[in-house]
This record gives structure tokens, sequence and C-alpha cells, in this order.
């Protein structure tokens, strides 16, 4: 299974940013724990702090279909863009959303998300394995 | 590892109610699926359709301690019980709250988790499967 | 015609609570006053001041199928309880919201309903007429 | 009894109009039904898709007083009229609210009624049906 | 001065009508009080329960201009009416709305007025005292 | 092609009301300039400040089936009359409507329409060639 | 008649502060106006930037009860002060409101009034000759 | 005095559940503090986290009218239980209700109280001795 | 223990306004009242209406630190003051908040406390017991 | 006349993304289009998923000023960007906003245009015959 | 250049109260610094817990004109003074809003503030510097 | 010191786009005249109208260490770009919010700021001296 791992604004800071809320591991360290996880797994991740270039991956996958999959962490754009609900409504492939902190925990203004509701689901709360998580619900092992 | 899965109003009916939303497996599926695929694991099943039985449940959690962590899927609860909250903030183990159904792609009205900011994290939208990732979370196999 | 008539909250007190709004039928003289109007229809009466127990009721007719419609008034939940409103979902024979007092006419926070919305219908307003209503509603004589 | 039954904007093209939502009866078709239901009642009939003409046809039965009891479906004056609310306000005689549909199961800005609160009740969600639970809670065989 | 008076739905009912709210008076008896306040004045009286036609009436006194001023009651479209607002402000004469009842101490909805920032000003709750003073403010005799 | 073009309250004052805002031409002008630009169809106006008359002309449409598109600009009714948008819901031909102003552009109150959600698309902001962007719209030149 | 005019933060400036707005009169003319429109009536003004100032000056008039009737122009404080509602809600005197702007055509937070809904009733919009009105009001001279 | 004291979800772990917000004493040391202070009455203590069986018990004090006073701490259903209100509503003895905690100190959603409205009164944010001050409220001993 | 009891707006008039409200003690009685419960307190009284004046006393307090704890009942100024709130903030003794009515039985408007949320509790709706309460809770006689 | 076509996020896949809601054309489809249709204008078609790419466009057409108008689809940027909004008022020039879908028929949150109050007016609902409406408000053929 | 430094409710207090929020230094400490680093300019301090002397000392300025500037923390009273507002509005000179904490970092209802638009600008955040850039910005070095 | 300024969308039009807003400076003249005033400063100007590029610049800060301060006025951002808080949010160093206007003096919409919240403080609506002053707010010469 090809999966896309596209991560949104700030989480290129990741494993430096904030420990006590995301964790020490970064975007790095998350991709070779999927990969050692999940070896029969292939993983592109992508980052970008631009709304544009996520929503271009986005597409890119549109055209190219050469994923089977595709995992999200919009960061700050979840509970604000538009846009970027749009692209992925596009998307026929199963989609995920992931966030490190829990989002219902935090402040007022992130506990809504925009983008959630054009995926599959959402997994909030876990560091790092909310992505291994996501990649458990798009290829479970039961 | 002990692992007590709660579950909320209507789920007793789960895979006789509304199969295309909530899939057409039971409770003792989602049990029996556990059990398979963490063998390792016991996990014991309760289910109530009262607010107060499950907080007793929690209680009775509280005072045995003889489980290492809960899951819990309200239901319909998760969007407006304050006391269920409350109850959930009394554990020091860790909690993960799971929904069948994606909330943030339904009504407004189940947009938002009152619970949720009461546990480690969510995990929202893939079925029984959204069990079985709580497990993960847990007690990840990586 | 078999129909289950089921009470919400504080319904129970009916007929020694606050007469002036609520009228002075007991919900015994209610079932008695439905029985003496329909005799061809057969009446079974629950109430609960416990929502729990009014979705194991309503679960209990999903399962049992042993009545052929249903009458509901839930009380004070009627505003606030995601849950029962599912616990009607599940049910696809024809369901009715009553109110003995019109929800209309009093408190802002009594104005909504979140249960109406999974009935057919709703009769807000007659006192036990109401619940007449709702028998004619189900069971027209024209 | 002598009943009034005052429909608002759209009711003429009742039987026409979106007839899975309000049913195949016209306006004359209900009267019919009504009559035959209930011979021993003279039924009135109003329709218009003026406010105005509404408000005038409840101030004539202010003056003349020849009728027993109003049956009223305001259509979407229900939502927004202070002035109908007002009119009906000024009538002694018993009051009844009818709409077709269920309110409470459709969009959110026809769930409030501001025209319900000066009647003595409602009836939302049977059809054509709705008129004649009206009658019934005026002049109830029981 | 000739002073157009017009008069929303349901003041036609103005004396006869909840009294203990809006006082004995008709609306010819304020006319008649306003001619015998104002005997130099000229006070032509305009009442309707339709908007339109509220509309219509101001429209003509924009083509006609045989008035020098005009006084308006809109009744319950007050608080909703923007077409009547927008009429209003067609006007280049002095315009000053009216109510009978003093709207700021009466239910929520009342309290704000659409049409009363299109006018001069407003006067509010002094019975069909309201009416004179709106002519003196029109013609102060100071 | 036979197109009905229904105006609402104030738009008979279109050319000498607040000219800076709605532009200098009267319904009329906008007539003749269509029916100039348009040779090959007819063109029916109706105006009315009632929306009562408004909703009969939709219906008589309804009835008559004598044009082939409507064109509505609603005035001040398109931010409040949930009446006229069930009328013009009743309608199966393609249906557009139009504002002078750009609705966007004035105060809070305007932004909103409740009836171009039960019309084909929207055009407002262009003076009287909003009518004729709709012309265009329902018979495109390309 | 003894009649008291209280005035609230920022009327002292009257006649000097934006004039194109409130008009060139102090309060000093506008009392020399009033004593001269009004022989036979006593105008007592006071003015107090201190909400406190306004509370002891109507407690006073309590205590003391010499005067008939109470004018007040709570200026800025109409829109939020509860003590000054309070202190107005002991005097069973006949008490207005008075504003020399439209409340209702200002800004948005301008529009609500907490005070009023303690007086008898509301004057707004016409200068000095709101005072005037006022004194119409409670003294009408037909 | 023969009190009844309530006490709604979570309080069974009174004592044990976050002592730094809610104290160390446990219901039943509350009970015997009350006991001690004021040994003419005799308190009756009932805890229930059933929203049903917390109703339950007040109606079956409705029918006994075998204590003179109502002491509730609704814990967590006081900012949403209508259905509670109700119940509280049905008593004509003297209520109170109280908590531990400060509601006016903690989050947005404890502020509110649905329940205190149909008490006599309400003390909050003194641990224990809340309880102590709702006696001294219902019996003063001055 | 020294306590000095602050009186917000309109309750000098204690005991003569609205005593179906308020009770018919003044609070020269009240003070009177707890000086012959609480023999061994001292208690100083101080009102005034205006909020700089309750700040100043509050800040007097903060320098002399000549009392032990302080009760403060701030009237209408509960509801909006942020200025009295942060006076409160500022000490670091005891302090509760007392209303004499239950203000979540009243008016919306009054269901709000800024001020509660800087006290360590709050007593509300038991006239003038409400104070002695409060000396209770800030003195315990247990 | 040269008029530049401004798209925003996600238009680049029109025609390939959700077809039933947008239509078949692509963006270059309604190039040639409008092409063909309007042979004497030129039309520069610019696309980007970029907000700042978007923004930057209309500068260098602000610097340059080479063409004579802008016609804008801002996508979901329309909902939120004040950003876009600052920058389409930087420019003297005719704009207008163009959408595909009828914004208001859609979700509640594309009811609102933070954009199209920067422009001369807005164009929704009519496929790629928005655009075509949009250069004809701008060059009209009549 | 003569500049006028008002404070409002509680800074007085200023160097005692919360330091960790709001710094140690005295409003007096304050007024050294500034003459310290302005030796060119004089400064008049003014503080007041009273929102009408902070009102009548702005009167002052407009009457005597013997400053050439304004500099105002108005404190709590920043978020709810209409009356402050208005005050400040009548003054043609150059007027800056400080705070010494970020208003847009603490609790919610300090995020507004309806005073400052009516100043020239709003400096907040920088303890007693903002005083100084307040200066700064009256009269720039540069 | 090296201060980094990040200025936002359309700020590169500053000077030429509505000067009588936003002045006739541009940003290389505020760079300018912040060199010539503060000679011991260096200055690196950055401008983006791309919310990607002024996080991915924010980072570079955040690696490199290589400037003392953080300007940042993120123009139409600031009300609602979660994005661009979370990144000022990482870092450590001094962060100042700066507006050319004065936002609380506009439109509703500009009020908030939401990334205000994540700096020390704001400085707003004093033109290019904005910059200036939170220059000395960083840098203090006193």
């Amino acid at each position: 299974m090809r999966i896309l791992v596209i991560n949104g604004p700030n989480l290129n800071l990741l494993g430096r940013r904030e420990p006590e809320t995301y964790g020490s591991d970064t975007l790095d360290d998350i991709r070779r724990r999927l990969e050692s996880a999940w070896p029969d797994h292939r993983f592109t991740f992508f980052q970008s702090n631009h709304e544009g270039e996520l929503i271009d991956r986005i597409h890119a996958l549109f055209h190219a279909a050469d994923h089977d999959a595709l995992i999200i962490n919009p960061g700050g754009l979840s509970h604000t863009s538009v846009s970027l609900r749009d692209a992925l409504a596009t998307l026929a492939l199963p989609k995920v959303e992931v966030h490190l902190s829990n989002i219902h925990a935090r402040e007022e203004f992130r506990h809504a998300s925009v983008t959630a509701g054009a995926c599959r689901g959402l997994v909030s709360g876990f560091g790092w394995l909310s992505y291994h998580l996501a990649v458990e619900a798009l290829n479970p092992r039961v």
C-alpha cells in the first residue's frame, strides 16, 4: 500500500516546537517509525506551510493516482480552510485526518474541524501514534 | 493489558440499527474481533443506555482499578453530558473516546464532543475499527 | 392496533403536579380515557424518569415488535436528548411526539424539540387530548 | 360547530406542489374529507398568499363572531410574522395551528413558530390529517 | 400642515383589542383627538394589514407629495420588514415612527425596530398620545 | 422565449428613488432595453409591493405555464420571505434572482438571501444590466 | 407640575460637542426653552457624568417626592446600566426616557436600551424637542 | 427539621476525586459534620449518578412529604437538565441548590444553572460548608 | 473577626424598594441582625451607588488591611463590571458575593455574574440571610 | 477589452472534479468558449491554489495595468479571506466575482462572501456561463 | 508638549497589585520615568476609579485645552463603557489608548475595546513602556 | 539589535494603495526611516502575500536565530490565521504585532486579532510609526 502523508503548517518544526504538547519526534522520525512498523507499505511524506502547496499536492495525487490512501494533518488550517476541504473532497481514495494533540481538549477555536468532514475519519491526541493509527485504519491487521 | 470498553446509549442495537451508518457488526462481534486481534489483552465490554450506569461503571473502575485502560463510545451523550465528562476526569488511567461514524461529517449538533476533552484522544469514523485503533493507541505494536 | 405510549420524566406526577398547566388527569386516567375512546386498540403505558429506561423500552419494542405504533411524551428530555432521538430513529413503525402543554408558548428553552425530528409528527398543547389526537393520527377514523 | 380554516401562502397549490412532501390532496379535497368526517360541523375554508388578507380574515372573525373555532396553517409565515401572531392573539375563541409536514424535521429555519405561541396548540406532520386532528382537538369525540 | 398617518397590521382593531395594553381609543378616536388638538393641521389616516398596501400608500405620497409629513405605526412589521424600511427611505419629508405600547418593555422580539432607522425619530409607549407627540415633533409649538 | 420578470417591493420607484444606488432607469426603461437587446424574446414585467401578489403571480405561472423562464428581483423580501422561497420552489422552469445593487457590499442584513436558494443562480450589483445578464443566463448566445 | 430632568454622561457638553449630531443647544438652553414653553411647570435640571450620582439623584427623588415626574436622558449608560434601570424601577411616578439622536439609526451597540424598559416610554431622535415631547407626554395639552 | 440532601453525579467520589477542587471530605463526612453541627435536625442523604433516580427521589418526597426541606447538589446535571428542574418545581417545600466549587469561576459551560431557577437560592463555592450554609438558610439561628 | 460588608447600587433603598422582591429589612436592620447574631464579630457596612466608590473602598481595604474578610453585594454591577471584578481580584482575604434575590430565577441578563468569579463563592436568594450565610461561610461555627 | 480571469483553489480540477456540481468544462474549455463568444476581447486566465499567488497576480495587475477588467472566482477563499478582499480593494478597474455553483443553495458556510463586497457585483450558479455573464457585465452588448 | 495621562479603575494599585501581570512600577514611577525620558514634555497624571471622574477630566480638557494630547488607560472600562467612548470622541486632540498587559492574550472578555475606536491608536502589552510608546507616538523622535 | 520585520499580504503595495488609510510611505521608506532612526540596529524586511512564506520565514528565524526580535504586521491574516499564530508561538524571542491603521476603528471583522495573542503586545493605528514604536518597545531608550 502506497500512502501519502501530508502535513500542514508548522509540522516541519515537529520535535523542536513545544515538545510538551507535540512530542519530541520529528516528521522524519515519524516516517522512519512508520516504515519500521509497516515494512510492506511505502510512505511518501510531504510537508508545507502553504495551503496552496498542500492543495497542489492533493491535486497531484488526483492526477497521478500513484498512492492508495491519504493521511493528512492539516495543522491550524483544519479549523478554517474551506479550500483544503474542497481539495480533499475531490479524492475518491480513503483519507484520514490526524492531529498530534487532542484538539477537543485545547482552545475553543481548535474544537471544530472544517476539513475532517471531507475525510473518512479523524484520529486526534496520540502524538506520532495518531499517524500509526491512521495507517492501521487504512490497512487493518485484523 | 486489561481494557474496559464502555458503550453508551443505543450501541446495544449495533449491527441491527441503520447498518449503512454504523456497520453490521454487533458489540459482541466487535469484542470477538478485538479478542482475536489482541489475544494478549483481556476485554471487558459494558453497555448501557443509562448515563448513570455508565458513570457508575467508570466509578467502579475508579475503586477497583481492575483494568489498565478505558475505551468509551459515549454515543449521543458525547455531545451534552457534563456529568460523564466529570466521571471520566476522575480516572488517571489512559482513556480513548471512539465513535463508529465520523461525527464531523454528520449533523451540526454532533460535531462537538463534551466528553472528548477529558480523554487522551479521539478516534472517529472507522466503524468497528475505531475500537481496534483505540486498543492500538493504548498498546502500540511499534 | 397495539400502541405503546411512552412517558418521560415527571409525567408520573401528572394530575398532581401543577394542574393549572398540565390538567388534573393522571396517566392512568389518560389510559382509561384512551381505552374507552378506542376500544379496538390495546394501549401499553410506560413511564420512567430515566432516560436510559425510556431508551431500553424503545429498544425492547425494536426487538419484540409487539406493538404497531409508538406515542411518546419525552417531557423535559425533548429539548436536549440526542440519545433518545437516536433511539427513536431506530424504529421503523409510526411514532408521534406529544406534549400536554404548548411548548411554543412557554419558556424559550422549551421551544426546540430535538426528538420530534425523529418522529412522524408532533401534537402539542391539548392536555390529555394530545394523546388522543396521536391515536387518531395513527389510526384515522376517516 | 362552525370552524374557520385559514390557509396561508402556497397552500392553494396543495396537491400539485411537491406532493412527496405535502401529499396529493388539494385544499378542496381536505375540506370535503373534513365535511365527510365531521357532518355535524360546518367548515369555512379561506386561503390567501397575502399576510394582510389572512389578518383581515381573522379580524372579520373578530367582528362577526360567526365561527366557533379557528384552524390555521400559516405556511411560511409561521416562522416570521409577528403581525399574524398579534392578529391571532386578538381572538378569544380556540385556535389550533397545523402544518402538513413535520416542521421539526426540515430545515433549521422552519423549526421555530412565531405564531404557535398565540394558539392553544400545534399539530404538525400528518399531511391532511393534521387538519382532521385539529378538529378533533376542538371537538373531541371522547 | 398636512400629515399622513399610516397604521400597520391589527391597528384597525384598536380600542377593541387588548385594551389593557393598547388603550380603549379607536383609530377614529385618535384622529378626532388629533383634529381637535391641532385644528390647523389636516390629518389623513390610513390603515392596512397589508405590508404591500402600506408601501403603496407611502409611494403614493412619494408621487403626489400632497402631505408635508408622515407618522407611521408599523405594528408588528416594525421588527422585520426591510421592504417597509426601504419604502420609508425613499421619502424626503419628515417621518416619525410611533408605537402605542413601550416596545422596550415587552417581549425580546419587539425590542428591535428595522423601520425606525429610516425615520427621524421614535415615540413609543404613550398610547394614543404617541401620535400626538409625533405631531408636536413635526410642528413644535415652541 | 417568453420570460416573466417579477419585481418586488419599491422597484416601481426605480429611476426615481435613490438613483445613486439604483440607477436612473425605470422598470419600463429596463423592459424596453431588454426588448431592444433581445428582439426574439417576449418579456412580461410584473411588479408589486405585496408579497402575496408576487406569490400569486408565481402561482399563475405555475398554472398557465405561459412563460419559459422567470427572473425575479425580490427586493427587501429577499432577506426574510420563506413564503416567497416556497412559491419559487414550486416552479420547475429556470429561475434567476437579480439585484440592482451589490447586496454583499451593503448593510449586514442585506447579505443573506432566503430566496436565492430556490433559484438556479444569483446576479447582483450591475444595475439594470443584472436583468440583462439574467436573460443571457437563461438563453446564452454562445 | 414639578419635573426632574436627569441627564447622563457627556450631556454637559451639549451644544459644544458634535453639534451636527446633537444640535447647538446647551442643557441650559433646553431648560430655558422648556420654561418658556411650559410656564406652569417647574423644571429641575440635573446632569452628571457619574452613574452613581444619577442613581443618587433618583433616590433623592424617591425620598423627597418633591417632583411629580421624571425625564431622563441616560446617554451612553442607556445601553449597559442595569443599576440605573433598577434605580428607575424603584420610582412609582411617571418616567420618560429621551435621546437627542435617533438611537435606532446609529451604531448597532446603541440600538438596545436597558433602561427604557423601566420607563413609561421612549422619545428618541428629535434633538432638544425630545425633552419637550416628554413634557407633553407627561402633561398632554389635549 | 427533617432535611433531604440529594447529591447528583460523581458526588459519591467526593473526598477521593480531585481533592484540590472538591476537598477531602466524603459525603459521609459531610453528613456526620452536619449531624454534629445540627443535632436537632435529621438528615437523609441520597446520592445517585442517575438523573432518573434523582427525579424519583424528589417524587418520593412529593408523595411521602416525610421531609421539611430539600438541599440538592445536582453536579453536572445543573447545567443541562430540564427534567430535574421540572421535578424540583413540583415541590412546594423550601429547596436550596449547593455546589462545592464556585461554578462562576470555572469553565464557561459551568456558569449557567438550569436547576437553580427552581430553587429558593444557590450556595456555591464553599466546599462542604455549602451544605452547612444551606441548612442555616433553611433554619437560620438568628 | 472584622468583616467589611460592601453594598452596591440601590441597596441603600433596601426595605423600602420593592419589598416583595427584596424583603422589608433595611441595610441597618441587616447590620443590627448580624451584630446580634455574631456578637464576636465587628461589621463595617459600606454602601454606594458609585462603582468608583465601591472600588475605592476595596482599595482602602487593600491598603489598610483593617478587616479580615469581605462580603459584597454588587447589585446590578454584578452583571457587567469588569473593573469591580479586577478590584476584588487584588484582595487576598476571603470574599463572598451575596444577592438578596435568586439571580438565576430572574431576567436572563441577571443570570451571569462577572464579579463572582473573583470571589470564593456566591450566596444568592435568601434575603438578608444571604449576608448571614456569608458570615457563616467566613467563620463557620462547626 | 483585455480581461484577466483569476481562478482560486481547486478550479484547476474543473471538469474532472464533481462534474454533477461544477459541470464538465475545464478552465481551458471556458477560456476557449469565451474567446469564441467574445472574439474582440483578450482573455488572460490565471489559476492558483495559493492565496498568496492570487494576491500577487492582482498586484501585478495593479502595477502593470495591462488589463481593463478583472473576473475572479475565489473558490473556497471567498468565504474567509480578508487578505484577498483587501487585494481586490486596491484595484480601481471593474471587478466581478463569479461562482460556478449557487453558493446560496449549498452549505451554510458557503452563503457568505467576504470578497464580493470588494467587487462591483456577483454572478453565482450558472456553471461556466457565470464567466460569460461576467464578461457581458463588463462589456454589455446593449 | 503637554500630555494628560488618564488612568482608569484599579491603576492606583499599580506596582502593588498582581505584579507578575502588571509589573512593579507604580503610576508615580511611570510618571517619573516619562519625565526623565521626555524632559521637554510636561505630564499631568490623573487616576480615578470612577467612570464619571474620568469623563469629567476629559471634559475639563475639552474646556481648558491646556494639554496637547491625551494618553488613556481605561482599565476594565475599556471593554464596556460607551460613555467613556463618547467622552473621548468629543476631543479633537490626539488620543492614544494604552494597556499594560496584552489584552488579546487574556480572557475572551478583554479582547474587545469599546474605547479604542475613539482613539488614534492602541498600544497594549508592554508594561509601563506602553505609556512611553504612546508618548513616542504623539511626538515621534524621527 | 537585529530585528526581523515581517509584513503580510498587500503590504508590498504600501504607499500606493489607499494612502488616505495607510499613508504614503512604502515599506522601503519605512525601512529607511527605521534605519535612520535606529542606526545601531539592523533591520531585515520581509514581505509576502503568502501565508506559507510568512510561516517559512518565521521558521527560518527559529532555525537560524540570526535576529534578536520580531516585528510582524500580519495584515488581513491577523484576523483568521491559526497557522500563523502557531508559527509565532514557536519563537521564544520578543515579538510585537503592528498595524498601520487602528483595527478597532474599522469594520467589525478587523477588531479581533488571532495572532496578537501569540505576541508580547500590539501597536495599532499610527501608520509607519507603529513599526517605530515596536522597535522602541523592543529596545526602549529609557
